[in-house]
């Protein structure tokens, strides 16, 4: 099944969350592609639903003019639609079905040779039973707004949400001064603590917590009531929204991620923050920063790392790399097996550099 | 009580929930005091409490040097602490007494000849009562984020909430194309929805709630599904705190303002979601701009303003206007009695020219 | 000739020099003509060239989506090409010649019956001259990003450049004060120095040098040591394109405007620069800020005010009020016959407010 | 010389040129010292003039706080005043004297222990020298704007002015595009070509020009004829300052930079731009960006890695590792000796990946 011919047409679909460089993934790979290779490029809509239900589209380079800066992605994208478990109503019962021979019937029906999939860990592990069980020549670009891919040094996206919540950690930096509050952000992070560490240090935050370090509320409170003995009226907590009190539970609620399963959200913010004031007795205000941290203009970091990694999946594709994922490792992009890549999370290292640097300068985990 | 004498020394406070340009104001107000008149300044710190309790200090030209750009108060603010009715704790009771005296007192302590009173409806209330019941020299500077004021044109600060409002419905925009789905933005306005207007316009929203017009959920679902018949595949809903359906009651838990009194926030947002996301099927996200609309670097119309009141109020001042309020009458600085000035709102007006232009875009109000 | 048939179909151009806003005005053409009054709207390329050389599109609302919050015109726009003075190669020597009638012809062919000019003095005064000699029927919508137009308070495009320019003083701000150096800042503003002025106050400059207020070097160099006497080691000095000396001449060798005629730009910034370095001894560099400030995303002011032209520009056609301009009277659009909105600009007055309010901050303007 | 005395005390400066980031180093280095060593630190004030001076002042938490997010540098900088070469006057003679005695002297005079040097090439190998022949103990933070040490992976305030680059080129591309101009941007890189290269893949740019790689003008201008055949109307070119063509020479002509030597700047982007519109006939234009790169808010990456800096720098000095500099070695910070990281640029890879990427994705190097 996995006789490789010379590749001629490829498709490209989106799967998961959205995540600011989509757009200059798909624009390189359209780009790559057709300027260096001479192939033509298929777009499917809405992940792996537009690949089932064949709602597809050629894709020129006009299609991709102008889009590098834009977040989102021209494609649309959904975190349901597994082709492996697909949700269909049959005599008015939801049941699953394994939808997938309906996956090669229609990249047979495009002529497509090489199917690239940009996703997260839900997307990627669809992409590696396609290429497992299917044997279709997929390849894979990591995306995870979180960061926590172990076999990539860094994800796009991130460094666009990383700097979206360290803005508003600067915004709530003068309202927390002006007002002598404590003002805690809510940020992204159900496992991994990256974008709420990372923004915490830049931010110049006093209390992070994040799910790698169980905090204990006793201890945050001691924090804040030793900077307002020290004659600091106000203090900046950030808490990943995965954060969870030492021998306690996750309260998330629903969390739009590429999980394939309906996920809880929110409220951990919340939590904590009647917890400060009641303990310190002062004024407490949460913001959760949400939905935002998943738009806008990519940063520059962003774009570029974008922009490798849609050419790196072209090359991979030509050089016959299949159920391979592109990946940086500082400072190439190289690629790893699809098989390896997912599954494993790349947590914050509770010992390592960057949190022993946010405890020098006096941040506090909680712990 | 209202000899006027030469001034020599005048004071200046903050009073109400944060905005972006009160340290123009007060860097306008040293500055003019100092190079013009030859006055002396002094600040008094969180509003009327550091009246009351005499924390003040001198304010020279380097305490106000390089805050232009920056947001919140470097005099620190409070919406607490009314001097005609200041809590207190007797034999283990709360207690509301008058203070009043303790004011003047201070003023005379300090030898301040004029105090200028920077602040909401409850500040400017406030300073009016000081003026007409304790003979203080007061002269005021309006502050409100949601520009409900009617004795001017346009109060500094809303422009640059404005502004980050039209980014967050910008970020929202591509995650709602992305995704197929109805994003909801709540924003700041309890009783104008001018920042829900303004920037539903600038972001282009399809559907602005406000609550001058009382919106019907049906008509707001229909506006939905009309857009999906056409082939758009989400909608933008911009709602400000206090929209209310036709015939109901706002929804505002706790909003930090300048109200002296406690009051309730949230939930309008998630209130029409639901309803929405029942209405059409759609997937349907919430995000609560919340404090991040007072936070960050004011806009340069919003600094120009600012420094123009701050300029405004000492020339008021020393033209021995008291009990008086700077206002922008575009394009020019005017003045008018405080006593006119508070009180009354200015609310979007449900037939003017911009809710028509609204309209005439193709924007819903749900009415 | 200036029969008013019933109006079914419009054409819509920009002209002149690129503008923040172009776009959200050409949207809210298209949506209000299309959405209210079912109209069909028809696009000229690049200003005035497409309405000779007929190069035209249809309009459509899926034409116009997402181009609200873009810099610059879907149209392309030019300042050369008008159509009674228009360059020819002829026996090959250049001539200018009338070629307007093709200009009704090609309206005629697309069957238009009313045609909005989107543009600056030179292109309302081209189509005023449609209006006048060749019976067109004619609305016209300003566009000029100094904000010169004495017939409108304000135009779009000119919040977005004093923004840029202001956060350009914000970003030149810590370098002049890390080094102690003085740091220019060179702007639009060929007659009007509204662009510097207002940028000037917004952030912070020391000195600000416009046309209607020649300066005197001396004086200039005065202030900066004065500063430096008083301890402060570094200035910012913001300098109009087309400020000059008392006595002395423009310097502007070329610009890009809306003036259908080759200028001359550049050099006074450096002139101010060389003449500060010499009296002062103080190093001092200078920046000229050009083309950034005609691009960029729009504020929220301008996409609002734009949005208001644009439908305000099909009212006005549907009202039968040809040969008229949209115009802003705070808070109300209104319109003025182009005959009086072209030609007189509305400089910075100055003995105005906001002179004597930058003045009372300490700001010198060399006078 | 080199007794390692337990440290005490310690001090701090900053040379060469303004950087953002300088302040997120200089306020890791006290918070570190102070909470987690209880040692003392003075700053000296404009780098090595201070230090020959004799300007200093003790830093205590409350100076930094709040700098973290500003850029610049509390402490100022120079890119003169070399100890071992300081100029003077000598009858009437301008004759450069070692003065490192007095470097000595001072540091003995307030009882500093260890000094920790922030700078580029020019400060760090006077801190070389300092450390080798003078016996100080010496500690570098490298810093250049350019992206350009070898030592590092990374260097703060590149990514800053990264940003600050692409966002040029994204206002600069809506000109472009709707004027149909050939857009110049000029950038910081005199040997090497970080700043032009990833800005120019970030930005869409469709011609990058750095010193690595000798352009020829007719390659560049084939590139703009080609898109013009293919019917795109605009280009977008972007230059590093120190680009030159094949067999030409750099023309820069005054540039401010950590090279205590003066230097020229400017004009690269105006000579290619003069070629480009004879070769093409289209209009083009040139914007240099200068000082607004080292200007400006940090990024959060820059904030990071510079708090990072600032901790491993004392951390170095805790551990006695004097003569050593810190560094990114991804993801960790570690050191390496002065002697090794002075002197060799980390030049763009000519043939390596990203330059690879850019010409995958159809950006012509002139080559």
């Amino acid at each position: 099944m996995t006789i490789k011919k010379t590749v001629r047409r490829i498709g490209v679909l989106t799967g998961g969350g959205d995540c600011p460089g989509l757009n200059a993934v798909i624009r390189a790979v359209v780009k790559t592609a057709i300027r260096e290779y001479r192939l033509s490029v298929v777009g499917f809509e809405n992940g792996f639903g537009g690949l089932i239900q064949n709602r597809a589209r050629e894709l020129t380079e006009a299609d991709v003019a102008g889009i590098l800066p834009r977040g989102g992605t021209i494609l649309g994208t959904t975190n349901r639609d597994n082709p492996f478990s697909y949700p269909m109503i049959i005599n008015g019962q939801k049941v699953f079905r394994d939808v997938s021979d309906r996956v090669v019937e229609n990249i047979n029906i495009h002529g497509i040779d090489a199917l690239i999939i940009i996703g997260g860990d839900g997307s990627l592990t669809i992409g590696k039973e396609l290429f497992e069980k299917k044997g279709l020549q997929v390849v894979g670009v990591p995306k995870t707004i979180d960061n926590d891919l172990s076999a990539t040094d860094q994800t796009f996206g991130f460094d666009t949400a990383l700097n979206t919540a360290t803005e508003a950690i600067d915004k709530l930096h003068t309202t927390a001064e002006s007002h002598h509050r404590v003002m805690i952000l809510e940020v992204m992070g159900r496992y991994a603590g990256w974008i709420a560490l990372e923004s915490g240090i830049a931010g110049g935050a006093d209390v992070i917590l994040i799910p790698e370090i169980p905090y204990r509320i006793e201890k945050v409170i001691e924090k804040i009531i030793e900077r307002r003995n020290l004659g600091k009226k106000f203090s900046l907590v950030v808490v990943a929204e995965g954060a969870k009190p030492l021998g306690g539970e996750m309260v998330i609620q629903r969390r739009v991620e590429d999980s394939f399963e309906p996920i809880r959200l929110g409220g951990i913010g919340n939590a904590v923050a009647s917890q400060i004031e009641e303990g310190t007795g002062m004024e407490t205000r949460v913001t959760v920063l949400g939905h935002l941290q998943r738009g806008g203009i990519p940063t520059a970091f962003d774009r570029i790392l974008a922009t490798r990694y849609g050419t790196g999946a072209v090359n991979l594709v030509m050089a016959g790399k299949f159920g391979e994922m592109v990946c940086l490792r500082t400072p190439h992009i190289m690629s790893v097996p699809l098989a390896e890549a997912v599954g494993e999370l790349r947590l914050v290292p509770v010992d390592g550099d960057i949190v022993r640097t946010a405890k020098q300068v006096g941040i506090s985990f909680g712990d």
